[in-house]
Order: structure tokens, then sequence, then C-alpha cells
């Protein structure tokens, strides 16, 4: 059976995924770009926005590992934009652009289901209101032979690990304390009794963590 | 001036420096010993204990910087024993046995002061009613021109941060979910604007992270 997988998901020291006060021009909130910094230094995300240049380290390989085999995304509509409630702008097609990251069909959980989008680059985004175990089934089904990616955000997240739906967790711890946001391991306790754990840490000072079932 | 160290202080991924329920043979409550097992397995704990054996790698190197140095220690009364309220039993000297690890004079903060109590091997518990100003000043005049180390338990160390009375913090993260207990980084949001962070991961699976005053 296909896996089950999240990537490159960053948290700081106390474990919030994501600040305060996400807004159009702040995705992450009070965070701003510190938890992800260690990833825009490196070439795979360089790659991924068309861009030269571009760390080719540890970070970066374990950047790497995002892709590979994945046939399609499930994430949170957070993570796709900022709108709440009924989709008021079905113009705007998300934060990702024509051309989005993704180039798999990409499973958006919303209690606001409206038309797929088809965007430049193979990805076409999904919107659903199902269950975690719901969304996996139809994702699977969109993947074929292929892995399926956790996307995030926090909440979708950790409801997948919650429902214990998820296979492989990588996790980069950053070394900075949020104070406020959404925390990831809520209601996880004893979460590493399913898993193999294994860390490394790189020069970027962060903390790579990955959790395989075990 | 002497410095102000934190050592060994051991937290969950989720950030509990100690667990629920504290009793007299459970120190660290539901958290048992999986916060310190990786120090358990170090030299330096089994020189600390009297015992032969345990590891010489990157963990006993981490542990033993514990005690160089270091000429005073001021510790939470929680470290010193699970009694709570006015002293009922003054014939049992804490958790640390006839001859306890410290050798040097240890300030135990309480509400509730009591006489001093000198202990074989050099360690003495003084009982101050104190803020961590104060306990620091009477620290370092105990301590001379060594250091002073900031014992713990939780609520210690993240009094004596808020305050910004450390220098350095050796933390250790260990890869569990503990879920409930006490945790350090409460009220801390931006700590790591004052701090050098550097980590390093180790075979046993846990996380040092030293924090230094910039």
């Amino acid at each position: 059976m296909s896996r089950v997988r999240v990537h490159n998901f960053s948290i700081s020291l106390d474990g919030f995924g994501t600040g305060e006060g996400q807004s159009h021009d702040a995705p992450f909130g009070h965070a701003g770009a510190r938890l992800h910094d260690w990833f825009f230094q490196t070439r795979t995300f360089h790659e991924m926005h068309g861009k030269p240049g571009g760390g080719t380290g540890l970070d970066d390989a374990m950047a790497r590992a995002w892709g590979a085999g994945i046939g399609a995304e499930i994430m949170g509509r957070n993570k796709f934009g900022p709108q709440r409630g009924p989709w008021r702008d079905q113009e705007w097609t998300g934060w990702w652009g024509p051309n989005p990251p993704f180039h798999t069909p990409v499973f958006v959980l919303t209690h606001h289901p409206r038309p797929s989008v088809e965007m430049a680059g193979g990805t076409t985004f999904h919107f659903i209101d199902a269950t975690p175990q719901e969304a996996l089934r139809q994702a699977r089904e969109a993947a074929g032979d292929l892995d399926v990616r956790i996307g995030g955000g926090v909440s979708t997240v950790r409801d997948f690990l919650a429902a214990d739906l998820i296979d492989q967790l990588h996790l980069v711890v950053v070394p900075i304390v949020l104070g406020r946001g959404e925390r990831l391991w809520d209601g996880l306790e004893g979460l590493e009794e399913r898993f193999e754990a294994e860390s490394v840490t790189t020069p970027s000072g962060v903390t790579h963590l990955t959790f395989t079932r075990a």
C-alpha cells in the first residue's frame, strides 16, 4: 500500500507550526519567515520557484525528499489561502501562483466545496468536505501506486496523526520560541510509541526529526 | 563576573520538563525515567552515583560540563523533595541521599525557610524565600569566582530565564510527546533573540541545544 508522508514541516521549540494572525500577506502570522528560513536557502526551494542557486547541503537533501514518489497531496484550507467561510472570491486561486509546485492532484479540506480548479503544470485543486479517512481514500485513488503527502497546516497534520493515518513524519525543529499560534503536539501524548524516531542537526541550526511508523 | 548556567535540562518535544503527578516515588510524574534515560547511560551519571561503567560518547561529554567551574546551585523546592507547605519532616534530607552529587552550597527556593542542612561531601542545603535576583546574589557570594548553576525544576529555570539571569542554557530535547506536565517555554516568546543557539544530535536520539548569551 502507498504510504502517507509529511515533509518539511517546521515547528518552533515550543511546538508551534504557525504563528498568530494569519493574513494574505502573512501566511504564518507573527512567525513571519522564521520557521522556513532554512528551507528558503535550499536548492530544492529555488527550483520549485524557478530560481537559480540555493544550498545543496543536508537541509537540501532532506527538503528534496518532499516530491519523490508523491501522487497526491491533502492540505487544509488555510494552506490554500486565508479566506474563511463561503468563498467570496473564486477568481483568486490560492497562494501558490499560476503554476503551483505540487504538479499532482491536491485535495483541499474545506466545509465549503467548490468546483475543482486546474492549474498549469499538473496541479488540480479539488475542494472536499471530508473526514481524514475519506480524504485519504480519494487522494489514494488519485495517486495510484504513489504516496500521498499531507501538506499541512498544523491542524491538518495533527488530525491525520490523531487518526493514525501517517506513516512518515518529517519535522524541522527551528530554535525559536514563538509563544503563540497553533501547536502541533496538542492531544498527541505518546505519539512516539507508534514510530521510530531519527534526528539530525544541520549547520543552519535546525533539527530534522523523522518519525517512521514502527 | 561569574556566569549563570543550566545543564542537562531535559524536555520533551512538546516542551514539558516534567510530567504530571510528582510524588516521592515519581519525581518526574508520568514521565518516569523517559526524559533522563540518555543521562542515566553516561559515565558522568555513573560516577556521580559511585557506579562503574557508563557511556563516554557525546552525551557524556555534554553531561560532564555540568560540574566544571560551578561554585553553587540554586534549585526549586520540588527538586529537593516532594513535600509541599510547611516542612512536616525535617529528618528527611531530600531525594539526593547522604552524599548528594552537588558538593557545593545549594540554595533551595521555598516559602518555608528552615535551618541549613550540611551533608557529607561538601553539599550544604540552604533554604531561602527569595526572588531570583536575591537568590542569585546569595549564590554568587557563596560561589566566589565560580559559576552558579540553576538546577531546576521547570518553574525555577523558567523564572530565571524570564528575569534574564541565565547566561548559558543547555537543554536536551527528547523525542517523546508527554502531553501534560510543566512546560518550560510558557511566557518566553522571543527568548532566542538574547542567545546564540547551537544544536547537536547524538546516537541516543536526543538533541542537545545550547543557548549562550549573545
